[in-house]
């Protein structure tokens, strides 16, 4: 019989917080097979809310709505590594996580991620200011992105970049919905998607330092165990805004004030 | 023509986050009278789940949901409320305050709020230990109410205070509840309702003091305003909670790990 692992252990090895005591975090690589087990399970590319936008079961609205609130989560993503890079000492770790800010902000007269974003927004006929504004995105929406500030914030230094390692299972996701989009939607074209497309060299870059970093500096089970409940976390800020959004716009709960989607 | 107000604005007065910038808030009667439309139009007693558990159409493991997941919401008030003392050098609004952590802790020999809703979630059925744990909990429940503490602790004390607004409403939601559930589910009785028997005489007298703190302390239209937004803020709070219920519970999309009722 082999020993137990993620995978043996089955359902069993993942409650919707932590990692089950079972699981064995000895060595760096049973961190590894451990972090790959929860991509495996709990990575949104798994959300009922992806498969009908990927396989083109959504109708403009709900595309809509999808990146009009994804809009809170991209732009906050500088702020979040902002502060990330605000809980090292050691420039060295600075020096290297600091190109994540640049990727999402651009420079002067160089886009980035957000501009890339509001490209697709636009494409999609949502007027950039009401985005950018951000006052029709669902409450659910807020609460996740913010919750993965205040978690980089106040977690340890190794927690906040174990959270990051969402990106390890993004390029698969990416190139589903590069693909499924283009295929099933005439209102979407190359050019929106270009945020995606990007993406798909940016994140196995960092994704791979993310994973050294957290291999290297995780020297016990106790810190593997916490670095492997990190990325349970954010898994968990991740689903909330697909669930809301299928709540709201699937199942037609549009909470309070919330966007709604022209007839 | 009467003057503008929240009320003949219906429904353009509140957006998802904000007050309308053409509601008058000159005075502190405006601002009270906005506070109520408010309560009217945005407080969960007129969310859907909250119609299906008072009118008997859930079954037990339903009600059990809410009530392990309400929980978290209870056991984090007096952390939420101690967040509030310490924005406060004021000693007689520390004074003022302070009870309400008594409320729910309760004290040595006398049990508080947080034991009276463990009297609750035992009565149903569930496990203490488990439902204290917080491990079942959904991911938008954990991450609404850690919004909650955040909020408080962030934003100015003025609005810290006027963010505990939804007492006011409070009252008529109880009253309804208690005979509602008592009413139609034979696995609820007087006994384990007693948390919120006992909330129809302490929330009253909490929301009088902080309604009239706000109409003395906002005394510009922006931090009346300010004001109305940290209510529209809280009721938030509460809506993507009962989202969240519905979504997993009614619609039976429960998220990965999380509480699955028995069969």
């Amino acid at each position: 019989m082999n020993a137990p692992s993620a995978n043996t252990l089955g359902a069993n090895a993942i409650s919707a917080y932590s990692i089950s005591a079972a699981v064995p975090l000895e060595t760096a690589a049973q961190l590894e097979e451990t972090l790959r087990h929860i991509g495996a399970t709990r990575y949104h590319s798994l959300h009922p809310f992806h498969k009908l936008l990927h396989g083109g079961k959504l109708n403009k609205g709900q595309v809509q709505a999808w990146a009009l609130n994804r809009y809170y989560y991209q732009s906050t993503i500088p702020i979040k590594d902002a502060v990330v890079i605000s809980r090292f000492r050691d420039r060295a770790t600075r020096v290297e996580w600091r190109h994540r800010i640049e990727d999402h902000d651009g420079d002067t007269g160089a886009e980035g991620g957000i501009e890339r974003w509001l490209k697709l927004t636009e494409g999609l006929g949502l007027d950039s200011a009401y985005v950018e504004s951000t006052e029709g995105i669902l409450p659910a929406t807020r609460f996740a992105v913010e919750a993965y500030v205040h978690f980089v914030r106040d977690r340890t230094p190794l927690e906040a970049i174990a959270s990051s390692l969402t990106e390890l299972f993004a390029p698969n996701l990416h190139e589903e919905r590069i693909s499924g989009m283009l295929k099933h939607y005439n209102f979407v074209n190359p050019d929106i998607m270009s945020y995606f497309s990007r993406r798909l060299t940016q994140a196995p870059r960092d994704a791979g330092f993310a994973l050294d970093y957290v291999k290297q500096h995780a020297s016990t089970p106790a810190e593997r165990r916490a670095v492997c409940n990190a990325l349970i976390f954010k898994t968990n800020v991740l689903w909330v805004q697909l669930d809301a959004l299928y709540h709201a716009y699937v199942d037609g709960h549009v909470p309070p004030g919330a966007f709604v989607p022209a007839k």
